[in-house]
C-alpha cells in the first residue's frame, strides 16, 4: 500500500467521523493492537476509527471496502485469543463510542442495545425492572455486548441459563461492502428466512459488524444458596458433575479448581482455604426457598457420595459471594505465580471431565510445568491454565506445548477446543483438526460470499489462504 | 429433461439405493408429491427414493449433481406450508427409513438420531432415562426430527422450553454435491467457528440434507398442574399474556383460543365448554409441588384482574389432560366448520397479543367468514384461521385476502410472517416483505455458496430466479 492511497483513504475516513472519530498517532493507536491474548500475533493499525452510529460505520466500511483496506473491529479488547489484534496497516473500528442502551421492555422481556455497552451496564439497566440478561464472562464488569455477541461469550452462567447466542433475538449488521443488514425479529419464536443472526454470533467479526442487538431477558432469578466442598483427587470433582447430570439436577452454577489453583488463590487472599484438599467444588442454586433448599441438599449428598471430605452451604447470598470469591481469582492468583499463563478454554461431553482433569494432570506432569485447572465443570467447559517463565526460550516452549496436549486430549475426548472464548489467531492453526476439510471448505464459502474481498477481520478464525 | 438421461439417472439411482429404494410408479410417487398444505402449487415426482444410509443420501446428490436433477427432502409430510412439495420431474427423497435412535446418553443428557425418527418415539426413548425432549409441535406423534429440524419446530412448550433449534448440539448433513459435513459436537457448549448447526436447522432442506442429529435433553418436569379461565372479550386474554411476561411468571404452557373455536370443540367434543365465553386460556405449570402452586395462584390472580368470569385449575394431570384437550381440537374442530382451513401463524411481540386478536376480529368481520383465533399466546405465536368453502370461487377469494391480512397485521406489530411452520412455498412472496431487500440478498449469497446449482428444494424459502 502506497502513502498516497493511504492519504486517500484517511481523508475519507475523516471527512466521514470528524477528526475526532480518526486517530493515526502511533504512540496511541498502538494501545488498540491487541486485547489480553498473550503470544499472539498483531500488526500496527493504519488507523484507529471510533464510529458514532451505524451510519459511520457503514461509511468506514464503503471506505474500506473501496480501497481494499482490512478492518478489525473491537470492543474493549477483553478477549482472551487474539481475535481483534490489529492487522498492519488496517483499519482497527472500535466500537465503545455506540454505548447506548436504546430500549428495555418488560412487556416483551427484552433490550436493545448498542455494541459499545458494557456487559455489567445492561445488566444493572435491566435489574430496576425485575429482569436479568445472564452472560456473565469473567469480564463482564468492562468487556462491551458487541465483544460477546461476537464471540458468543459464555461464563458461570451456562450450566443453567446457556451462552450469548441463546439470547439475541435480532441484530443490526453493517456487512462488508457497508450495506446494513438486519437480521432476526423481537419476538420470541419466528422462522422467516435462514438463522442469520446465529451465524453472525460468534463470528469474531470476520462477516460484519454488529451495530445493534435485541436481546431477550429473563425474570431476576432468586438470591443464590450457595455450597463449597473440597476432594482429596480432582477426579472426585468429576464424578460430582456426571452424577449431578445424571441425577436431573440444574444448578445455577457449578464449578471446580484444583490445588494448585486454591493455595494460589489462599496465598492471595489469605482466605483459610484447605490448603491440602485436592480440588473443590463451588455450586450455586438460584431456584430460592424450599426448592433451593432441596437442590443444595441433593448436591450436598451428591459430593459426600463422590467422597468429599468437606461440605459446607449457605443461603446467605452475602457468604456465598465470600466463597465465590476463591473462585473468581483463580486466574488473577495463578498470575502471580508466574511471569505468564496460557489460558485453555476445553469443552468436553460431562462424562468425560474426569478423564479430562487427570489427563491436565498427566500433561503437568510431563512438562515440568504447572497446570492449574479451574473451570466451568457443570459444563465441561475447563480452563486449564499452564503457568511459566515466559522470557525463558525453554519454559516456553514447554508451556505450548503442554497447551497443545491439553487441546489434544479435549479432541480425543469428543470435546472441542474452545468453550467460549473463540478461535481468534490463537488457535486458527486448530480450526481444521477439529471441524475437517468439509467444514473448513464450508466456512471459507460462507466468508467468501458475505466478504468476497476478504476485508473483515482477515485471519482471524480462517487462516488466509 | 429428455426421457434419455431421465432413464440415465434412474438407472444409477436404482444402482445406488436397489430396485425397492426407488420408485417411479405415477400412482405411488403421487402420494409423494405434497404436505399438509392446501392451496400450494406441488409437482410430480419423477422417482422417489428411499434412502437406508447416509451413504445412499450422498450418493442420490451426487447422482443428482451429475445430472442437474433437483432434490426435496421429506420426512413424514406433515408441513403446513408445502415446503416439501414436489418439483415437476424432481428426486424426492423420504426420510424415513433412516429411523435409528442411535444413542441416548443420561451421563451427557443428549440423544443422538436419524432424522426418520417420529419426534414422539424419541421422547418415549428417553422418558425411561429421566430425560424429556421438549418439541412437540401438534403433530408429534406422527412427524419426524428430520422434519422439525429442517422446519425448526415449535409447538406448546415453546412459551419455556424454547423451539427445535435450542436442543441441536450437532448435525450431519449432506451437502448439495455429496459431501458430508458435521457440525457443532457433542459439548454442551462450543464456539470453534461459525454456527452452521443453526444455519442448517430451519433452512427447509434448501441448503443439505440433514442424515444425524445429536440432541440436548432436560430432566423431565414434574406432571403439570393445569389452569383454566374464560374471558367476555378476546382482549382480556391478551392482557393476561402482557400480565404473565411483566409479572415474570415462566409457565411451561399459555395457549388461548376464541369463542368460534371453543363452539367448534364443544360442537364436536361435547365438553360442556362455556359457550358464551369470548375467549379461554389454558395455562400450565410444570414446577411441581409448592412452586407449581404458587405458580399457578399467581396465574389465577391475573386471570381475576384482567376479568375473567370463570378460573378453574386442577393438580390432578390426568384433568390437566381433559381439559388441554379442547385446545388441541382446536383444529380439528374448526375443520368441520367448512370444507377448507387456511391456517396463518404469526408471532408478534407479546405486548401485542390483545391488539393482534382484536385485529383479526375485524378482519373475519370484513371477510364475511369465520376466523377461528388459536395459538401459544404466551411467546406470542397465533394461529388465526380462516374457514371457508375451497369450492367457491368468492369465499375462496376472500379467505386468501384475509389470510395476506392477517399476515399484514402482523408485521404492522413488530411481528413476523411465521413463528413455527416456516416459508415453503405458501409464503415465498412474503419473505422479502418481512426480510427486506438486503436480507434477502445475503440469504441468496448463502443459497448459492452451499448450493450453487440450486439443486436442493428449489423454490422453498427462495423463490428461483
Amino acid at each position: 500500500m502506497t502513502a498516497t492511497t493511504t492519504t486517500a483513504w484517511l481523508d475519507e475516513l475523516t471527512a466521514a467521523l470528524g477528526a475526532d472519530g480518526v486517530l493515526t498517532d502511533p504512540d496511541v493507536t498502538a494501545s488498540y493492537a491487541r486485547d489480553q491474548a498473550m503470544f499472539t500475533e498483531a500488526g500496527t493499525p493504519g488507523a484507529v476509527v471510533f464510529p458514532r452510529s451505524t451510519d459511520e460505520v457503514a461509511a468506514v466500511m464503503r471506505v474500506a471496502s473501496r480501497h481494499g483496506v482490512p478492518v478489525v473491529p473491537r470492543g474493549a479488547g477483553s478477549g482472551l485469543v487474539g481475535a481483534c489484534n490489529a492487522v498492519d496497516g488496517g483499519i482497527t473500528m472500535v466500537m465503545t463510542r455506540m454505548d447506548a442502551v436504546l430500549e428495555v421492555s418488560s412487556a416483551d422481556r427484552l433490550a436493545v442495545v448498542q455494541p459499545g455497552v458494557v456487559s455489567k451496564t445492561l445488566r444493572d439497566a435491566v435489574r430496576g425492572a425485575g429482569l436479568f440478561y445472564p452472560p456473565d464472562p469473567a469480564s463482564y464488569d468492562w468487556c462491551t455486548l458487541g465483544g460477546n455477541l461476537a464471540m458468543n461469550s459464555g461464563g458461570l452462567c451456562c450450566v443453567k441459563y446457556g451462552v450469548t447466542t441463546d439470547y439475541v433475538l435480532g441484530l443490526e449488521v453493517v456487512l462488508a461492502d457497508g450495506r446494513v443488514l438486519r437480521t432476526g425479529r423481537r419476538t420470541v419464536k419466528g422462522v422467516a428466512g435462514y438463522d442469520l443472526t446465529r451465524l453472525f454470533v460468534g463470528s469474531e467479526g470476520t462477516l460484519g459488524v454488529i451495530t445493534e442487538a435485541t436481546l431477550a431477558l429473563r425474570p431476576v432469578p432468586h438470591p443464590p444458596s450457595t455450597l463449597v466442598a473440597t476432594f482429596a483427587t480432582s477426579a472426585q470433582t468429576g464424578q460430582v458433575v456426571e452424577s449431578v447430570v445424571t441425577s436431573g439436577l440444574m444448578p445455577s452454577m457449578l464449578e471446580v479448581m484444583d490445588r494448585t489453583c486454591i493455595r494460589a488463590v489462599d496465598d492471595l487472599l489469605r482466605a483459610d482455604l484447605d490448603r491440602d484438599a485436592q480440588a473443590m467444588v463451588i455450586a450455586q442454586s438460584d431456584a430460592g426457598g424450599a426448592v433451593a433448599a432441596e437442590e443444595i441438599a441433593a448436591l450436598t449428598r451428591l459430593c459426600e457420595e463422590a467422597g468429599a471430605d468437606l461440605v459446607h452451604s449457605t443461603d446467605d447470598p452475602a457468604e456465598g459471594d465470600l466463597l465465590l470469591t476463591a473462585r473468581r481469582m483463580a486466574l488473577p492468583a495463578l498470575e502471580r505465580l508466574g511471569s505468564s499463563l496460557l489460558l485453555d478454554d476445553v469443552a468436553v461431553p460431562r462424562s468425560r471431565v474426569a478423564t479430562f482433569i487427570d489427563g491436565c494432570d498427566a500433561i503437568a506432569a510431563d512438562s515440568g510445568l504447572v497446570v492449574g485447572v479451574v473451570g466451568h465443570a457443570g459444563d465441561g467447559n475447563m480452563h486449564p491454565t499452564v503457568v511459566f517463565d515466559g522470557a525463558d526460550p525453554d519454559q516456553r516452549a514447554r508451556a505450548h506445548a503442554a497447551f497443545d496436549a491439553i487441546l489434544e486430549l479435549g479432541l480425543s475426548l469428543g470435546g472441542t477446543i474452545t468453550g467460549e472464548h473463540g478461535i481468534g489467531v490463537l488457535k486458527a492453526d486448530w480450526l481444521e483438526r477439529e471441524l475437517g476439510a468439509v467444514s473448513l471448505d464450508v466456512h471459507r464459502s460462507i466468508k467468501d460470499a458475505l466478504d468476497p474481498a476478504g476485508l473483515l477481520n482477515p485471519g482471524k478464525v480462517l487462516r488466509r489462504h
